[in-house]
């Protein structure tokens, strides 16, 4: 945009607005620059943070007018550059709008604001014996808006679902000014679903102005399972035949050796540091349903060679097992200057396969990894082991991760479980996607926004992107592990 | 199309089809010219059956250079009118295209062709204690593809999810002839998600080629509890504690006073014919969770004033108690020489409230009306009575039905629940959605189709042909009932 024009749509942004909505101070603008990917980070040209839904209409008017990309943010704890902001473009955060507007315990709803924190719908459905389920690890700070745009998981997505499962109804704003009513109490809702669409769609199709969630009773009562193995295919196997025999866990975690042998200096020796593996099995419901769970996961775990199998007998004791786990992240911090946090999903089958492919791009890197899994629903989360000061290193890092995550999916999986794409996995959607699928994402881009101004060069490569990176499609097409069954 | 062009296409189809994926005669053409809803019937140019997707392709291809309209048609039983034929177009039905691809019963999966029955699929996974969820009344002959495109739902969809929460990718062929996977067994998909903007599209969006479908462990018991209730508003009442209080059973029908004198004479005396409405409550699982759940189900059906409650002791006595219901819709048959079957859903909390104005619409229309509910996610079938041989009756029953979904929607609803809009309710689709709605469903459509050659004039409306009917949109605009609490 020549400056001319810049100053003029400062000046009509200014001349609207009131001064609570925007930000154009450079220093002020910092806190903006990056969400929770840190090593990506831009200025955008202002930061306008509307009151309501009035605000943001108008903002987007002036966008279209001026021909301003747009990047909404939520509370910027994507892990993907979602919220990156780009060059010359308004970020439209969305955290003052963050009422509770309508909570009904008998319906079990909640209909909310963007901005709601995801921790705060659970407290305040908390006096009425409900909650909301989905826990991504950021729930204390991330917002509802931020997880429908990203359609977050957690560690009991495996039993209640994604971000999508728990929603009944969204107000979008496209970026062309229109006002969508998407979802509701039908079963079956006519037309064409845009509900699921809008979900995780990263920014690219409009913005959410007001999320209807699904509220769950409160399970009376939780317990976990910790079973070390002493190889990774025999969890692996373990984790597998607890889905088949018809459990659903709320949640099954696994850890490697390495992440077990780092957690044991901050928490103690919660678990075997000799076991190749060790799974976090969780029942929750009513006293008898877990009890009878309980009993039926130790069967299963048990034949499939568990060497030790803990059960917590106390709130205090499930809290204790879990501690380990918890403390993953920061033992990596521990362990290296840096880590980076990758996110990828396989068929759970494949748990012990996708490790030694882990294992033999670590020694190829030379950098270390130790893996932490939500095994239940096979997302994978292998924490690279790096120093971000010693030349070339986080080149590096990126290079081993995106080859991690062409490996899951010539195991069948994807390139990412819960995280999203962003900017950070832009250049992998060219090894998921097909052209005719990677084109059909691209019409339907044009179709919410045919300008093409909302947070532009995330999520979806353009097609010249992936034929100049030479990347190589392998879902459908030629795999590098031709005895796999074919998904 | 001008007649030579016609003849041209017909004749590129009959060179390069095999004579058994072809249909042109006109006698022979005839069992497809309706769907289930038989009162719209159209014949064809030509019938296609494709053995496989490279004769799908070819045909398509075909029809892109002659500009011919395509509908897609699975088992010819949805009750919309989805599989109604366009006049000079192809009709192309998917039966041929039937085999079990792949079951895999650890990953308790199953890859389908999408002219698989519906209950094909459960017939096959018996052997490992699985079976297939959405059960919808036709599911006998109905087909998976057509499950698919429907979004088909079943008396238990409301603790096990309509077809799209059973479903894990689909491989869709676009009218454009691109081939794209959709889905997976990640947990969140990269990219934008359109496995569920696909599922329930009504043909509009593309060919479904192949389905991959969750499977679920049999579960070894389940009981039903019929409740007699002495009105209408406190079996509604019921049903929201029942799901207020955290319960999910396996199906929670209802049937007005007018239903069980109906179904009375064919299945003897199961329900009490004094009451004004009557629950079936099923709940399944293990034996001590199907103890629990019936004691608590009991004790809110007491609390809330069910004047009579029994409990099924035996397999034997449990299908007994579901007689009546499944007798409801041959009981309305013998009651007049025609019933129409509406499909309509409104927030559970409103079930009395939509019995009112039924009966209100009833005596307005001087046509009777009896209602079978599934009650538990606010989907109700009203059957309307008429005799399609008095002049007028099946306008003014098609003009009730209609004022049924205006109703529905004033409440919060929607005008179907399960069965599609297709061609019956197009116009009560300008009641649903708002303009900008209905633009937003035609841009997607035009993304997929720009040629705009698939099931032309079907569930989604042209603008100008709302403006023309003059329906309200009343979903976020002026409500016939001011004192409802808005959606």
């Amino acid at each position: 945009m020549p400056a001319l024009t810049t100053d003029l749509f400062l000046h009509d942004l200014a001349a609207s607005l009131p001064v609570d909505a925007r930000v154009v101070d450079r220093e002020r603008m910092r806190v903006f620059e990056c969400d929770a990917l840190s090593a990506y980070q831009q200025l955008p040209l202002a930061v306008v943070l509307p009151a309501d839904e009035a605000q943001l209409l108008h903002t987007l008017a002036l966008c279209r007018q001026y021909r301003v990309p747009v990047v909404a943010r939520g509370a910027g704890t994507g892990l993907s550059g979602g919220a990156l902001p780009v060059a010359g473009g308004v970020l439209l955060s969305l955290s003052r709008m963050n009422r509770l507007l309508e909570l009904d315990p008998l319906a079990r709803t909640a209909r909310l604001q963007p901005g709601v924190r995801n921790l705060a719908i659970s407290e305040a459905a908390a006096p009425h014996g409900l909650y909301y389920a989905p826990d991504p690890s950021s729930q204390i700070a991330c917002s509802i808006g931020g997880n429908v745009a990203e359609n977050a998981g957690g560690v009991h997505c495996l039993k209640y679902g994604l971000t999508v499962h728990n929603l009944l109804a969204l107000r979008v704003v496209t970026m062309e000014g229109e006002v969508l009513s998407l979802g509701g109490t039908a079963p079956d809702a006519p037309g064409l679903d845009l509900l699921p669409l809008l979900t995780g769609s990263e920014g690219l199709l409009g913005f959410i102005t007001e999320v209807t969630v699904r509220l769950l009773p409160k399970p009376p009562l939780a317990r976990v399972i910790m079973a070390a193995f002493p190889t990774v295919d025999r969890a692996a196997d373990a984790v597998a035949q607890l889905i088949a025999s018809g459990l659903i866990p709320a949640a099954v975690e696994m850890m490697d050796r390495a992440t077990v042998q780092a957690v044991t200096p901050l928490v103690g020796p919660i678990y075997p540091t000799d076991a190749a593996a060790v799974l976090l099995v969780e029942a929750d419901g009513s006293e008898a349903e877990v009890a009878g769970d309980i009993e039926r996961m130790q069967r299963v775990l048990q034949e499939r060679g568990a060497s030790q199998l803990t059960v917590s007998d106390s709130e205090a004791e499930r809290l204790q097992l879990w501690a380990g786990r918890k403390a993953a992240f920061p033992a990596a911090a521990r362990l290296a200057p840096d880590y980076y946090c990758m996110d990828g999903s396989i068929p759970r089958q494949q748990l012990g396969r996708i490790l030694q492919e882990i294992e033999a791009l670590s020694a190829e890197f030379g950098l270390p990894c130790i893996n932490v899994f939500h095994a239940g629903d096979g997302n994978l989360h292998p924490l690279i082991l790096f120093d971000a000061n010693a030349p070339g290193q986080f080149e590096r890092t990126e290079a081993f991760g995106a080859r991690i995550l062409e490996a899951c999916v010539a195991l069948g999986g994807a390139i990412t479980g819960e995280h999203g794409v962003g900017v950070e996995k832009i250049q992998s959607m060219c090894v998921q996607f097909s052209r005719a699928e990677l084109s059909s994402f691209h019409q339907l881009k044009q179709a919410f926004d045919p300008q093409g101004l909302l947070n532009p060069g995330k999520a979806i490569p353009e097609l010249h992107r992936c034929a100049e990176h030479g990347r190589l499609h392998v879902h459908g097409g030629q795999l590098p592990f031709p005895d796999l069954p074919r998904f």
